[in-house]
């Protein structure tokens, strides 16, 4: 069975075609390049409105039944950025170590890092994670928290998810 | 008077005999050893039920008045692993660094640290942290946090605790 | 116009005047110090109660205009330090990467600064930062975020605000 992955692009500007989204890429080919699992992405372009960024994750979680869900966009303190509190309502629990180390890598590179608001957690079996906006943070995120996504999807009776060996992913002796 | 720690291991396996509950013994050993005031510890084996785990919090701090109380399990991304959440609804507040701390110390060792909810905080004069469930991790994480754990009671209005040396415990000199 | 920026100081002894309040001071010579867009601080000192924290919280950024409030004291375990309830209770939305950071730079000066449950958030236009108590903490705790600071409140729609060139602060280049 093919794997399924949901990218979720955040922009009211690139919505709205005055901008080009460029996140979405980013995420894609991340994953075309780490994941050796045969998998399908289900992609949406959304405004920085709350109910549509609920809806986008309910929509691949519990429809599309995508095993791990990227948002990229509106992590930041503006008042349009709004896909934390959009996402967190909708996960069934928050991981706090996601954010926690996305931040950390990211503050090493860019002061401004600790503005992100970004959060990860669990919709049933589905991982969601909150990128940045900008290709370059979001490989830089993912880079971090890649090695403990596929033992994550295993704990969430997910389907299994193989990455490459580069990537040090983790998962215990017996699994 | 003896300084009482409750040690409460959360585990479906180990309560129904089909595992050892290996966590017990690591916690008892490193409070033993570190732990150079009289103390006695209070012991809980309990299954993954959140109404469990949250009754015996309230009962190790409210009557059998253990000022430091440490779980070991039940803290991953697993739909049976309640622990930090059956935690926080027994606490008065939470004390984020804690969690934040024994994150990226484990995080150091094994990339899917990340993975653990597991949080700390008080409940009247207890301190109440939670900890993985591997005797590694949870010396490992203990070693991390212990340095602020008399003075942390000592604010609570706790008993005294002494540790030794080596835990380069910190207190301020007027105290 | 001037830049205004208003300095709380949380101290049920500084109130009472059993103890001289030694966080606005540092607070305040900080800001003179990195800040060079002309501005003028409002000063607070009131006891660790939380309706008067949110109440000055409120005032300084709604009535009093104040882009950034900084609070020192009252951000620990014990049962009087209510700063980082009184001060959530008032915000926006928490920006969790402020705490973390502080926590994080502090540690490595003193391992029981895990016990500071310090935080920083949104309020309409201000930003709002909790520090600790000491002048020394206060200082360390600004140096680690003061380069974020700028552009979040630009973020926030607050006034233009810029700072010495030491404080390495970081800015979007289209900005």
């Amino acid at each position: 069975m093919t794997v399924r992955c949901g990218l979720i692009a955040v922009s009211d500007r690139a919505t709205a075609g005055v901008y080009e989204d460029r996140g979405t890429p980013a995420m894609r080919e991340y994953l075309s390049r780490v994941i050796t699992t045969p998998f399908e992405v289900v992609e949406r372009l959304i405004p920085d409105e709350a109910n549509q960024i609920s809806a986008a994750i309910i929509e691949l979680a519990d429809v599309e039944g995508c095993c791990l869900i990227l948002t990229t966009g509106g992590t930041g303190p503006a008042p349009r950025d709004v896909t934390p509190e959009a996402t967190e309502a909708v996960l069934d629990r928050v991981i706090p170590g996601f954010g926690e180390l996305m931040r950390r890598i990211s503050h090493a590179i860019i002061p401004t890092a600790i503005l992100s608001r970004q959060l990860a957690g669990t919709r049933g079996s589905s991982l969601v994670i909150n990128l940045p906006g900008s290709p370059k943070a979001i490989a830089e995120c993912l880079d971090a928290v890649m090695p403990a996504v596929p033992d994550c999807i295993d704990l969430i009776n997910g389907p299994r998810i193989d990455v490459i060996a580069s990537v040090g992913a983790w998962r215990p002796p017996q699994s």
